[in-house]
């Protein structure tokens, strides 16, 4: 079982490596992840690539037995590429161009980017495809936001010609007759910028936002897709991303589906629950829903954290708890972000094992206790399976529907199914989290709350499920647009 | 008497628009208002109108006796003439320019767009000039919002020009000198654009912000007028436009000045007092009051409504309870908007009388038998005339100064008008709602709180209406700006 | 001792200054304040100067005993400067261009701007280096806010020259390793545009926020040092600033150092503490410990004020009551704002001594009593210095330091250190607010909360004070820096 932490050897000194090195192997450590902000490191020059320091590290890190998983460095391009394509930048739901300084501060569909993003991923893979020490590979960095430049309008344009074929079925399935929002062809079409102010108040055709969310998320896929076609093309080693849990801005089930195993970021005391398990476990069972296979923690929380305000501090044996928590869920690997707080940047007091001094205390002491007894049980994990009578049908994109017309400012679709997986879990029933693609058969019960965007086969679908016995619970606003699809 | 509803027959097939004016006349609707949005769909190319649709709704609507309201659809201006002209969107007060996929995407003061709405409304009256089923006009839909564009900024300009005749007297009025803000020239004037964030603490010279609402009102009501003087040109029946109650950022007393009737949309379930009866009648006297007649509704809410959030769904009865109210108020006609829930576009779930399926279930019961009642009634109300013994004088100008320098976050000119209002209801005493230049001696008691922008002739008005044996009621705030300018 | 109004002779017609200034007199006023806003009546057309009305200004209130001191007018630059060049004006931390009508409308960094700053600072100062009325000058009105226009980049980048000497100190200061942000030379640097939303949740490197907030600060005392040095050529009194008391987003010891004396505007209604003496109480200490010396008071509240709303009201004994509290705390004149409240402009209702008919009513009154009483004091007052046995340490750095990386959202530097002023206040122990550059020596305690920016040189001072006798509080989140900075 892998057990570790995220590791920045470019964070420091690098005659403290070894050192670092050495405690993560008394504290039984045995992975790291690294370099997936390190693009300025790995290519200072445009086309000058330099991985000798990170040679270095991996070097520093396998003389202890620590194997090390590389993340592709996408989600922090280096200034000199902005400065020289600075129409690579996003811009925001309100028209806002995007610029340097923090981080994600690219356009997936800009043509440019994805050029350097393949010189990247090539000399990088290219460099390390042969590396005994490099056991998986890990895509850019927690995907997200939505980009509304001109480059992700001729994409929109492309993808909606591949959709509706004639302009003619885009007006009736958009309904443009209304207001007069008739396209004469694709090139008319525009992007749901919202002109004023609050962003979840949008005006736009629900029509338009809703394939605009569902294209912004297949372009992230998209984007994806030419990472891997890359890395696969040159390494062995399987393939994740991190993903972010209750995270809904993506359709997760797509994102997941090129990947050979799925991994997550897991922050418990970010969550606003009571006491945030439930919340947190059915983050657990999304996750492993998206393959219905066994995940990794690419980042697990070891002490506060955040950027401006910080999250509370785990209390003694929090730390424990929550890995417990992730493996009875079905984790696989336990990797904690990250092995020590920085002493500059954004995340300068985002705790990791280690305080700033480099010196482990409380957390330290109580992450080695963790792995030495994680050590006795794998055993009896390996091979586990999770297994539930329930489950819990979660769409992308009914949560995208949902949010464009919410009816009411309270309702929120991602919520509406955390109130049902919390009733059950409070009576210690854990449900599975699972797209309506997914067998139904092997479920008592299937619970499929504010369902809007019904379809005929969905309807069949269900109709069948509990003509073979099954119980299924549908509510209010669920098959909306079925029924409108059927109006005359 | 007329009743009836709102109609967009190019939302649905046109092979059930006979079933739909069979259903209408069966519940005793004899009217609808049609064409408001529907500029794509009669013009759908540049010069190339269309009207065919819209006769054969027409015909197909008098064959069960109804009658037809035509709007002229400048509200919703077709994506063609926005992309030959992008100068035609406004600019809102934080400097930023709207888009497309909206609606009311236009500059009143853009002499194209004027153009083109000339050219729209020729045609569209011409076709309809002497059709016999079309009964009344209504110009645009729900004139609202002020730009801030350069468009008008040079038609302010030219405002200013006439108002001030010299440079001089308009820094005097304006008081320019504070923080040397003196205009050397009318054409150094700017527009009052709100720099930095919220739009509710402007920091402009107030004299700038009085006059510039008062030119962004002038400028609907000349816009207006361009619309009139082609329809009048045409057509011999009345013309009207769709006012909407409380609504303060026009002069409504002003834009009513040129019409025949006034007509407005009235949807009780959004008000906020208690129990909302009070803040509708209100609206009611307020419109009303604008010509001191009679008038229609044009838009009757006939079920829950809303674009992202809804209101309330009307209880059993109150469709029927708000009709009455209107009637008791002045009502000559009931128009419900809108005879059938669209089943897309950002209205999609604004409910009619008939539900998405097109099935009538309680509200079209209750909405016929509400018909059947007010036939029997219309003898009695044929030419009735609201009177009152009290009256409260609104001034838009009024609402302008204090929205400018409220001195107290809480204080709003309408909600202390209404207080008065609700106050008055409460003790079963009804006042009507008027302008400062309506005559006063017919009422024996005369409210007018918070008269900021007191003139020398309105003081002797008031001076002569309490002279003449008159009560007049005068508050804080009163009568500030006379004050002023007697000072030395 | 002096004991004045600020007087605004622009705003009323040249026949009632006479009766101003005997009205004055009347009350015991021996000192008014003018000019600070009125660029465009000295200047009103580019290069053509016009004191003739000041000079009649001075004469009059000179003629009844009455001196002047005079603010540069660099606060409201005129139209026609902006108009020629319109790069003068500011952009705010969200990249929003600033414009005309309100005030500080203008880049400090701008070459321009400085150039016009020389010329009508020349002219005034020339014309009234004689003038035995004119008995100081304020340097421009409140300096205040940010700019991060490109000007500003550019001096932010030679400012950052002469700071690290090399690109690679830079990078190693603020950490620009961590998510790739590392600069390769230092005209790569950007300013640190806030891209989405609120300012207060900037997500930028917290080295290039600090820095940037130093820098500007910076060029704040740096555009005053430019008008110190034409005034100090041209005359022989006198200067001042009038500072903003709790105001923290510039480094008011770095702005009072090559002042004469320091003056601020105590406005107490604004305040928000249960009952705001405390605060005020901690302003004043602050202001007279940025040259631990006795001050004056430029702006001091005489009624009501504000812009679009208003503080409350001052009961009656109130405003006597707020000037024995600036003279206990080492005020050595008071000067109200303002003489007579206005008829016009954004602070119309912005009450002065009279009201806006000229008449003096109880405002006048108490302040004339005040103004006998203190002269009674006098003798007493005079070279009289506040002394006292606590200090509490207060460092802009720290305040801009905490403001980036709050770690809670209700943590606020300043609002701690106002914690421990008034609960010693309110044990009647008025502590003194110093620099942690002061000597310490004096005081038998010295608090010294959340000191964040720990430098070796303050902890050995720290130190020696301790080993001395001295009682040292320091708290949590106090020498983070210092520890970060000794890590391996």
């Amino acid at each position: 079982m892998y057990y570790g932490a995220d590791y920045y050897p470019e964070h420091w000194p690098e005659d403290r490596w070894a050192t670092d090195a050495a405690m993560m192997k008394a504290a039984g450590l045995n992975i790291v992840r690294m370099a997936e902000f390190a693009w300025a490191k790995m290519e200072p020059e445009e086309g000058e690539f330099d991985f000798s320091w990170l040679d270095r590290a991996i070097d520093t890190l396998a003389a202890q037995g620590i194997k090390s998983v590389l993340g592709t460095p996408t989600a922090t391009p280096p200034k000199w590429l902005h400065d020289k394509y600075p129409d690579i930048y996003p811009v925001d739901e309100q028209g806002r161009v995007f610029g340097f300084g923090v981080r994600q501060q690219y356009c997936k569909n800009n043509v440019t980017f994805r050029e350097y993003t393949r010189r990247i991923i090539t000399a990088m893979a290219g460099h390390y495809k042969d590396n005994p020490n490099v056991v998986a590979w890990q895509t850019d960095n927690e995907f997200c936001s939505r980009c509304y430049c001109d480059n992700c309008r001729k994409a929109f344009v492309l993808w909606l010609k591949r959709k509706y074929k004639t302009i003619d079925k885009l007006n009736a399935a958009w309904g443009t007759v209304f207001w007069s929002q008739i396209y004469r062809n694709f090139d008319e079409v525009i992007v749901p910028i919202a002109y004023h102010g609050d962003g979840s108040l949008h005006n736009h055709n629900p029509g338009l936002l809703l394939d605009y969310y569902r294209f912004n998320s297949d372009s992230v896929v998209d984007y994806q897709d030419l990472q891997l076609t890359i890395l696969r093309g040159l390494v062995n080693v399987p393939v994740t991303h991190n993903f972010m849990g209750h995270y809904s801005e993506l359709d997760y089930y797509d994102l997941a589906h090129n990947l050979d195993f799925i991994s997550w970021d897991n922050y418990p005391a970010y969550l606003k629950s009571v006491d945030g398990y439930p919340e947190v476990a059915m983050a657990h069972e999304t996750m492993r829903g998206l393959k219905d296979k066994n995940f990794w923690i690419m980042e697990q929380q070891s002490g506060p954290s955040g950027w401006n305000t910080l999250s509370d501090t785990p209390n003694p044996g929090q730390l424990r708890l929550w890995v417990y928590q992730a493996v009875a869920h079905g984790a696989d690997a336990i990797v904690y972000f990250r092995w020590r707080a920085c002493t500059f940047g954004r995340e300068q007091y985002w705790y990791g094992i280690l305080d700033h001094d480099g010196i482990g205390r409380r957390r330290y002491q109580e992450v080695a206790q963790t792995g030495v007894e994680l050590q006795k049980l794998e055993h009896l994990l390996q091979g586990s399976k999770v297994s539930a009578d329930v489950a819990i049908v979660k769409s992308y994109d009914n949560v995208w529907s949902h949010s464009i017309t919410p009816h009411n400012s309270q309702f929120d679709y991602n919520t509406l199914l955390k109130k049902y997986f919390d009733a059950l879990l409070r009576r210690h029933i854990c449900a599975n989290v699972i797209s309506v693609e997914q067998d139904f058969s092997p479920y008592k019960l299937v619970l499929m709350p504010a369902f809007d965007l019904m379809t005929e086969e969905i309807r069949q679908k269900c109709e069948e499920y509990v003509s073979g016995g099954g119980s299924l619970v549908v509510t209010f606003r669920s098959g909306t647009r079925l029924w409108d699809s059927r109006m005359s």
